[in-house]
């Protein structure tokens, strides 16, 4: 199968021919079948393969190289591809650089792009007591299609959870889900169709930028302030356009680690009722707080237009792929309904385990011990940083979950440092990554959720060098670096 | 939030506006958001709500009606709705009845829809040894996020378990996934745009319809015959539409149990070859074979076009939400990327689990039992169906797989048995639920997978029963029976 065969043309539609090639090759350069440096087709070829006269084509590419799509090389060809430097952005800090670079999984990286726990957290010896007790009681039946809401008596667990967080919810209102990226994958399928706008936070995790557009959404960014998205610029832009919903991450915002405010959400809850649309709240982190544990929008009274997501990713290891939604009536069945097509269940074995898990204390424990891990990891990180100042480098220090948002100092770009740090086996995972466009390239996301206290010091010490080197100064490449 | 919250007007779209109101009602209807019996908001206020005329409004209602979708009531209202019985489609077996019944799990039913094994047959020793052993090996590291395409161990013990059945895999054609439902899913993402055709048996799997719609695709039904799909009636459609994909399950099709033979997927690969589609080949049960091992479409030889997904729910059990696609070199990237999109990761530690599984010749050991359970069952279930020929009934004894596919004697439908039988507590499924549309009313299949031999043998009672009361006969009433 080639590029050609995935072309189909539609006379009956109202679209002219020309814009339906062009709109084609841009999902199969979006989607990854077509890449970066592929020749397309001769315009001959593809007009004859195709049955449309060649001007159709020409067309096509024409638009093509004007969106900065494609570009030809004279006596050559068609290329898709453009200027400038590339990265793939494919996670919350997991980075999948271009194909014209590997980064090899190993210790002998400080990876302080990751957000993942350090495997050596993870609860062992109590998981691997509750494994064998759900086998022994449950058996086989631990294996089979659990209710599509999840197991019940999970769902009263996590009930129990929120409540002694201070949120009022039903278990019926639960609906347990395999991953908070599975939640926003259901939670587009339901409720975005082509065309419709979402807000979401600038910066903000890109993960979900991938799965709104997914459904064709038009996504437009809010600027963060120091207590949450600038509510002035949220009214303007509300008045303007229509919304489907706002993504938000109110505890612990990835990547600047930024707080909501009461203030803030309050004034959100009412713009959200004003305006009707539906709030999408990313709790990822909430557990991981150092001074006082962050509120959520469902603490803030009774809402039917907030969509609350919870996972264990960060807390547990993202392996056991755990998460809940606590969802409006409204959005019950049909959250269920776009779940089932998506997974049919989440796996039940795991379910019963981490049901176990929350009622004989594990949670607590559990949590209290990665608190302690990660203050003292904040606390070491921050005093290196501050050691920093001098290179010109401006942050905050987190109250909570795994992050420090680094502000470069004038003339240094964070790909570049990315570039130069790689080379010393240290990753950071560029600021730019976490914008939707015309990003901001003078921060770094720098976190220690995966890097112990020596890695901390010798990776912090790299980052130094790099900013301190006078010829590094007002690097203003545009070239790709990798 | 309301109904009128959810509707969006555009004017900037060509689309009349009366047609985008229909359409998000449509829309919201198909997903669940709006169910069956719900009252729509008055024309007066839902006008006043979007800021349109009320002719829009009474347009938009009007077609609702046209297509069937909804119905008024003069002085009430207009409400979602249909005339005639239905039942909600949600799976392969695993009836989700509409909101008005409810159908308990529990053992005292007698379940021959349900295509997933009993639980008894979980290898619950085995898989306790080897959760202990990967955790003691492992660690924390079997939860961390795994490579995106999977634990790579495991992919080269899947690329050996498809050679064994003389099937020639690179590891590196293989993707690890979530279940064989994400399989479908991500393959939608990736391929099925808008208005793409794709080609499905009749009748068919009924989760695959409802992710094929997700994306908006035109389905189009392909009549089976004993040995494969219908290929003069494939040509044909081949002909008037260009289609993206045939989806098919060539190996003890869902629900009928046919095999294909070699010759009709000869010429299925012929047909995708001149007319550029892919196939995608659904694999869910192939291991539990009673004569023969049947062949894929992928040991007819290299094939750029074959989507391959093989699940594990009824050998081990849905609840390890294991599967796995090999794919053409063109969709590798791309499938991955949607599956990232999807869920990020399926679960390392079941991957590792199954590795080691594969790895230590119990896969080998526990579907040689499998298929000695399951033939016994096989054997009893058509010795009990071949004594109630007298009732007019006609099936054919499968070679492979877990259900009979019945067609009942004339004069009875379908959902009349069910009915009927669920007051016995026994649960059939009605053939209805296979069709895309105009579904034949007159078949039920009825599976063994987790039916014991004193429950097949006095389900089947039950059934009989139900075809020998004569003033069943003919029974030819439209209005629901739940």
């Amino acid at each position: 199968m080639n590029i050609e065969d995935l072309i189909k043309i539609d006379r009956k539609r109202d679209e002219p021919l020309y814009m339906q090639v062009y709109l084609q090759i841009k999902g199969m350069v979006e989607k990854g079948i077509i890449k970066e440096g592929a020749k397309l087709p001769t315009i001959r070829k593809l007009s004859k393969s195709l049955g449309v006269n060649s001007v159709t084509i020409v067309n096509a590419y024409h638009m093509l190289e004007e969106k900065g799509l494609a570009y030809s090389i004279v006596g050559s060809g068609t290329y898709i591809g453009a200027d400038g430097f590339r990265l793939d952005l494919s996670s919350d800090g997991e980075l999948e650089p271009a194909e014209n670079t590997y980064i090899p999984a190993g210790d002998e990286y400080i990876n302080f792009a990751s957000s993942n726990p350090s495997h050596e957290l993870f609860p062992v010896e109590e998981f691997k007591g509750i494994f064998a007790e759900v086998l022994d009681r449950d058996g086989g039946l631990a294996f089979t299609y659990q209710e599509s809401m999840g197991y019940r008596p999970l769902r009263e667990s996590l009930a129990r959870l929120l409540s002694e967080e201070g949120i009022k919810v039903n278990s019926r209102n639960i609906l347990v889900i395999s991953g908070a990226q599975q939640g926003l994958d259901i939670i587009s399928k339901v409720l975005i169709e082509q065309g419709d706008n979402v807000l979401v936070e600038r910066p903000t995790y890109a993960g979900a930028i991938a799965v709104f557009k997914s459904r064709g959404a038009s996504i437009s960014e809010v600027p963060l302030t120091e207590d949450g998205i600038n509510i002035p610029y949220l009214e303007e832009l509300l008045k303007k356009q229509s919304i489907r919903m706002l993504y938000v991450m109110p505890e612990f915002q990835n990547p600047t680690g930024i707080c909501y405010s009461d203030e803030v959400k309050k004034e959100i809850l009412r713009l959200s009722k004003e305006y009707r649309f539906f709030i999408v709240e990313d709790d990822f982190t909430s557990d991981i707080y150092y001074e006082n544990r962050p509120s959520s929008f469902l603490s803030c009274g009774h809402s039917d237009n907030v969509i609350f997501i919870k996972s264990f990713s960060k807390v547990f290891m993202p392996g056991l792929r755990l998460a809940f939604m606590v969802l409006p009536d409204m959005l019950l069945d049909s959250i269920q309904a776009a779940k089932y097509t998506s997974d049919i269940a989440t796996s039940g074995f795991f379910q019963r385990v981490l049901q176990l898990f929350l009622d004989k204390g594990l949670w607590r424990k559990h949590t209290e011990m990665l608190r302690a891990v990660y203050r003292a990891r904040r606390d070491l990180m921050a005093e290196c940083l501050n050691q920093m100042r001098d290179t010109g480098i401006m942050f905050n220090v987190p109250d909570g979950g795994l992050n420090f948002w680094l502000t470069l100092p004038e003339g240094f770009k964070d790909k570049q440092i990315y570039d130069e740090a790689i080379k010393e086996k240290v990753i950071v995972a560029p600021g730019s990554f976490f914008y939707l466009d015309s990003p901001e390239q003078k921060h770094l996301r720098l976190g220690f959720a995966s890097t112990d206290e020596e890695e901390i010091k010798n990776g912090l010490k790299v980052i130094r060098k790099i900013l301190t080197v006078s010829e590094n100064k007002n690097f203003s490449h545009s070239e790709p670096l990798l």
